[in-house]
């Protein structure tokens, strides 16, 4: 079943604001074989969203529409489809009831233009936004179907889980079976792999296919990706085509679902029955937060010291100051120091450590912005790497992050 | 000058990774009067590619393409724009020695599908790409002009503003002039906000805009865009009509720039000369994480204990075990002894802390998932709010992350 989305929004198109409802939508709806065929992102005009169902209309059965239902003057979707689909704007009382349950609910109060939520085209369909004051709209033309959902991430999440990927799914039955399989490889740069894959390649049926996601240094993500109407077989070939990726690449494959290495690292902990903590200095409270993101770290995470200054380092973590006036902050014995400290204050068998340049000041010719020590430790074993991350300061605290937590996933897997 | 965007990659459409190159570019080239029409998102996929051509050229005389120029076999772009704009794929021997001289630089291994970027469409003309192996490639056709620039964001970033940005303006000169000003509004929901601005609204002129991006509960980002041929007279017509909303709201007017609140926060602090430090649990870093994103935090920021584990909010932050076994680690008691226990550790006159429930699992019928105890310290002052935040655990650490940061600002600016 091919869709569209369009997302509407000034905010989106001019980079203000990043939008993840497209992200969400498609990962939610890929399970029943539901595949985007584009997401547009336009602003808040009427002639750009005509266009834009138009142009969707012409090449998908169904368009998902987020954003531009906000109560004030910039956000003109709800009128603009009251005109593309016929009938006029009036009153709905369910909605009205609704909106002044979910005002009250979040203790705001209700004025003219909270009111005119309740406003709606007599040309849709109403299901009730159980947690916002915008109402979703359910279009309906010529066997064509348009749902206008809100464009605060959080209402149209909700929505969607509670009844919005139901109601679609129903209204368009479909038996094609789309089925992607993820697998995160470590220890090869893209191109090595690509040779090293050709051939297996070359042996998938034309209904599967191999797509290369790398995250350049750390890891690259293998995604099969397969579509057919008869779910069965497909399942049968996807776990073929994937035992034999398994074979072929053995233990450089650390995880065979798509999840950040963060989570992966905590599978291992948890199965190694082993507790962790981190001593930040550039990545700044970054990898705890990684780590912490997960859901049920706090069963292997203790904590975190974010030694931002180094006066931190020296009075919470025993860095010996002598050692950073010989060595500098950022130096292998600093990193070994923090990672050490880190795990006798916390009594954990497992840290992460770190300490570097992340810029855009601060660098020196010796240590240019970038440069990063990271250390692990893993019950006696502790490894220290110095790296030399490209990109703004944001993009070097990422990578540090995610390459601290590869470190100690390497060390815990021989790797 | 309105120009579109086609952002190209299975990965973005299905929402394995989220697009960020349209917003950067966006961002990058407002100020010289570009205006994006459209921001499209396609797989790679040869027809949809051709079709987003076509359509992209109907509406606009330029288009920016990033993405699908990997080395691999899924990379369909540059075959595609070889065989739209004519030509065919040759080996560029100044490509195939940046190419080179990139893969050496950052200690890769040249291979058959590296050695594949060097061949290039006759067609066009291309620009060095000097931090990655895929050339940008500039076609023209018809007055019209299409660049096709890396899918890496750090590659896209850096080649734009070392020369794509430059050649474009150059290329499309233009007198239409987009000026856009934003103001960090507090204290308000957004229909309140509404009524209050209805007049201001009424009399602006019709070039000028007015938008509301509000975060709920925290504060409302106010967006006023101006367009108009004459630049000097936009500038005071902008000028103008800022200085009205800023009499209008006072001081619920926090900021007058497009910033962060962790950068505003930043910048009271160095005013008044404090230092920061802070206390987490359920946010796990993550406040730490905000305010060291910003470039010379390092001025005023000391450090952060991750107190994840309640082990660690007594051993290390000094919070009395009998206080949590008496009211709960997620209590007002709690919240308040670990903000003063890092101002005491740190030594800092300024704190935030955290204790709460970030799910799915934990929560309680008395503190349900998205309970959250809040406190933040000024010299002798504390004070400590408890919020209820609805979403899932994502949602819940960054709303009470933004809302550590916001209460710490409202108290040090007594709001």
């Amino acid at each position: 079943m091919d869709y569209s989305i369009i997302v509407i929004g000034d905010e989106l198109l001019i980079g203000q604001v990043t939008d993840t409802n497209s992200g969400w939508i498609a990962r939610h709806l890929t399970p029943f074989g539901w595949n985007p065929k584009f997401v547009k992102v336009i602003g808040d005009n009427a002639e750009q969203i005509t266009q834009a169902i138009d142009e969707a209309f012409a090449q998908t059965d169904c368009v998902l529409m987020t954003g531009g239902l906000g109560p004030t003057k910039d956000d003109i979707t709800k009128p603009t489809l009251c005109r593309y689909f016929g009938g006029s704007l009036v009153l709905d009382e369910p909605t009205r009831l609704n909106v002044m349950e979910v005002v009250n609910r979040l203790n705001l109060k209700i004025n003219d233009y909270t009111a005119r939520q309740a406003l709606v085209p007599t040309s849709c369909r109403i299901i009730q936004n159980q947690v916002g004051t915008a109402p979703i709209m359910w279009f309906e033309k010529g066997g064509k179907v348009l749902v206008s959902l809100p464009g605060v991430p959080f209402e149209t999440e909700t929505m969607m889980k509670r009844s919005v990927i139901h109601l679609l799914t129903e209204r368009f039955p479909t038996d094609i079976h789309i089925c992607h399989r993820t697998f995160i490889v470590v220890g090869y740069p893209e191109s090595d792999l690509a040779i090293r894959l050709n051939d297996y390649e070359l042996s998938l049926p034309t209904h599967i296919h191999l797509a290369y996601l790398p995250q350049p240094g750390l890891y690259i993500r293998l995604r099969l990706t397969g579509t057919l109407a008869n779910s069965d077989m497909l399942t049968e070939q996807m776990d073929t085509f994937s035992r034999k990726l398994t074979e072929l690449l053995g233990s450089s494959i650390i995880c065979d679902e798509d999840k950040p290495t963060e989570a992966i690292l905590g599978d291992v902990l948890t199965r190694m029955n082993l507790t962790l903590s981190t001593a930040e200095s550039c990545t700044g409270g970054n990898i705890a937060h990684r780590i912490t993101s997960v859901a049920g770290s706090s069963q292997y995470f203790m904590g975190s010291v974010v030694a931002y200054d180094n006066s931190i380092k020296s009075s919470v973590l025993h860095v010996p100051s002598q050692l950073i006036n010989d060595f500098g902050a950022v130096s292998e014995h600093t990193v070994r120091a923090m990672v050490n400290g880190v795990c006798d204050m916390m009594h954990t068998q497992c840290a992460i450590a770190t300490s570097g340049i992340a810029g855009p000041g601060g660098g020196t010719p010796d240590k240019p912005v970038g440069t990063v020590w990271v250390a692990a430790k893993y019950g006696n074993s502790v490894v220290a790497e110095k790296k030399l991350f490209f990109g703004n300061r944001a993009q070097v605290i990422e990578r540090a992050t995610t390459h601290g937590i590869t470190l100690l996933l390497r060390l815990l897997l021989n790797l």
